[in-house]
């Protein structure tokens, strides 16, 4: 679809980022795409061997494979260890993010007291409160709104129509897709009298380096102390962190996930799209939560965990349902069961 | 609570929708209404037998009844094969989507390389970008965000603060609710060393025509093939479509529902509410997906696919849950006998 | 973070908020802080004898503690009968909500049919529609969209890209998160051979008094009467409220939570986080939904009721959910013998 601007050799590649050339290094690339739509100008990558008959029908101009298809096939080829991460490599360097174009939009709003770097572009309809600072290469899209003393990190991008409440800070590279909302309050109150007390929340939300959020998701402020987003985070979209989590560097968290309120996630955790955890729990460096599942309490060890009720053809499904309530009534069966019997009175 | 421009009477009904009139067809409707809320230029209902009574007592003018209805009560009246779907053709005769009110506000932005379409209301603070084309007809409220080269088709409706991102196609007539985003950078990538290296999304969202997508609802755009939206699907809120998904024409997707990425869903499937469906999956055309289910695998056959927890007050759920455990315990424990056992060295 | 600009005495806190005054009551207190973090200008709380331990090493100026604690530390204190509101009372005094900047930004745009209270605060680049009504007092942050003919009531605070569709109604000192979206079509009509038709939502969103929305949270608009929100009712982000739901008063509603068209919930219910309420069904007044619980069917009786799947490490869940697979064919089993069998022909 796009179409890029510059192309490289396959010896310019491998210069740049290793690996082994087979065939001629002068095979000129214009583009990454898959197998099976790839043209004479095009890279691919087989990554499994489920995919070596759609990489010997190719019209890639070259491919990118692992050691053990070296010799398999006799495109124009680089060979490394890991074919997926070159090949993504590969895609960011014909694809680089369009420079940011320097200057504030007439049809922007900033005011007097913000500062906004010379080199920042900020778009149509953008709005930057007092005391906000936007740091050098920042890309603003339309509609953004940067809330009074927040800080945008160097050569972070905001999609379109994103929210940083006042005080947050986002760190430098970050990506932030469309209608992200950083900082609103927390869900925290309490309950007098049957009705809610709300709690004024007076931390920030504090995000590293190099993050990436997706769109519509939300972060919560901290009630006190602040929630923290630490480096190398990346979060898919619609996923909701509640106030005073604290999110471990280089963790990745799918889709409609939910973390609740002052949840602690390790570094390098995977958070399956769907999952939840419930609030004030500790999870380890290095879980991995399988999609969907409901995590109640701690965990303290690296590992996969996964709660998922098996679905299945809706009849079926109806009959184990019926059958696991009948457990909870055996469980209770058997708790009297073990219970002390009062003795009956007058009988024998 | 709005008040219609126009009245029919049922004799023009009937020419226009079909049916079978009973009762003086000069009487004459102005708005659609429930049974029990209905006065006399009003018009209601009745689908299921539950709502009899409902009818008999029923202050509407007139009654949408279906064959075994027909003479049950006295009201003027139309019989129809389908109550439900005449009493909406009805509704929307009355309640015609307003007309777009043709030009480009003053304090909307469009750049200059932009095509708009005479007949379109682009509303204020909209910002459209260079190279997009929007179609005759087309009403964008108030902060949408139109990408670079985008293309939203004929007679489209964008509700306030959509973002549709650069190079993505919406068809014609779509109805787009506010805060939904289209095109946002999918969550595609590779780990290296635990370092997430992104993907660079080149691929685009298209929406074919006839789509309705509900507020805040979220679709990736492809990493290097598009995400495909085919003809008249309908989406609720808050809705996440993973990149490189195709969703098949007519299938209806209820909210909160999350559909990983590279899945492919049939034609006429209903996806419940809440329902997961994990990444490079198919499922076949006619799938009804109940809802919070979670779909793990494909689906090949049409029919109705369930999983659900069944709830129950919480002690007796606690009781069901601690036998669920001990299933996978007797699980292990069967695994374990059947295993051959390592004789016993010394001992006999 | 935050400094605020007035300080109180310990005195002035016990003669507006009540409770028993320990030690001197000139203590002067700026800010609230949680107990491992404050210090002498600060005021803490002990709500939970598990935090005892951290109450006797904080450097806090004074402590808000409970009855059971009253003795326990010689630091100036104020003794309650419940600490966490009290605290959150104080919290709400040193922190208050910024009064409204009253006036219309020159950047915004308000339509010449509108009504603005001369105490409202018009953010730059919001849009209001012919006919709506802005009460003394509100906030409408950057962005925010205000329908035709919809009213939000005095002292309303809408954050950023805030959407309220045409006729909606908000009460009087809501707080709305950014991006919420009030008044979208609900998801409402009828497949008549195999095309969906859309029923034309002509019902309204009205939202009672004391509300608070969370970011990104949807609340569909009734299709003929309306949805309603009552009075005191809180909401976190990411929740989708269906068409003509009712949630009763001083409800609580978790993240993630999604509600079906028409259900009914009573008052001073606790909906959990990521909780499925069906649509068509009403729940109890006072009634407790686990987080991710799914409520199939009407719930009469107040109480606490849960539906989730036990999470574990993966292999041992893989058995489980093998195991609850057998149970569905167990039942199977079972009711198959219990079917009258047909005779076997010519055997015996």
């Amino acid at each position: 679809m796009n179409s890029t601007a510059r192309t490289f050799q396959l010896r310019e590649l491998v210069a740049r980022f290793g690996g082994e050339l087979r065939g001629p290094g002068e095979v000129r690339i214009r583009q990454v795409a898959p197998l099976d739509a790839a043209g004479p100008e095009e890279i691919a990558y087989l990554a499994r061997s489920a995919f070596r008959k759609a990489a010997a029908g190719t019209g890639a101009g070259a491919l990118i494979v692992a050691e053990r298809d070296a010799d398999r096939f006799d495109r124009p080829r680089i060979v490394v260890a890991d074919p997926h991460a070159y090949f993504i490599k590969v895609a960011a360097l014909l694809n680089p993010a369009p420079e940011p174009q320097a200057g504030v939009h007439p049809m922007a709003w900033v005011h007097p007291q913000a500062q906004v770097a010379p080199s920042a572009e900020v778009a149509a309809f953008v709005s930057i409160g007092a005391g906000a600072w936007i740091g050098e290469g920042v890309r603003l899209g339309p509609g953004c709104r940067i809330g009074a003393h927040a800080r945008i990190g160097e050569h972070s991008r905001l999609h379109a129509n994103v929210t940083i409440y006042d005080h947050c800070i986002v760190g430098r590279r970050a990506v932030m897709n469309a209608g992200c909302v950083i900082g609103s309050d927390g869900f925290g109150g309490a309950l007098e009298n049957g009705r809610w007390l709300k709690m004024p929340h007076i931390g920030r939300v504090v995000i590293g380096d190099d993050v990436e959020i997706g769109a519509n998701t939300t972060i919560d402020r901290g009630a006190m102390a602040d929630t923290v987003i630490e480096d190398g985070v990346k979060m898919d979209n619609l996923i909701q962190i509640g106030h005073n989590c604290r999110i471990g560097a280089h963790t990745t968290i799918a889709a409609c996930a939910g973390i609740a309120g002052s949840a602690h996630i390790g570094s390098g955790c995977m958070i399956g799209g769907a999952s939840r955890i419930v609030g004030h729990v500790h999870i380890a460096d290095g879980v991995h939560v399988s999609p969907a599942t409901v995590v109640t309490r701690g965990i303290e060890a690296p590992g996969r965990y996964t709660g998922i009720y098996p679905f299945s053809e809706h009849r079926e499904w109806l009959r184990g349902a019926v059958q696991l309530r009948r457990l909870s009534e055996t469980g209770e069966a058997a708790k009297e069961r073990s219970r002390p019997r009062p003795k009956a009175k007058g009988t024998r």
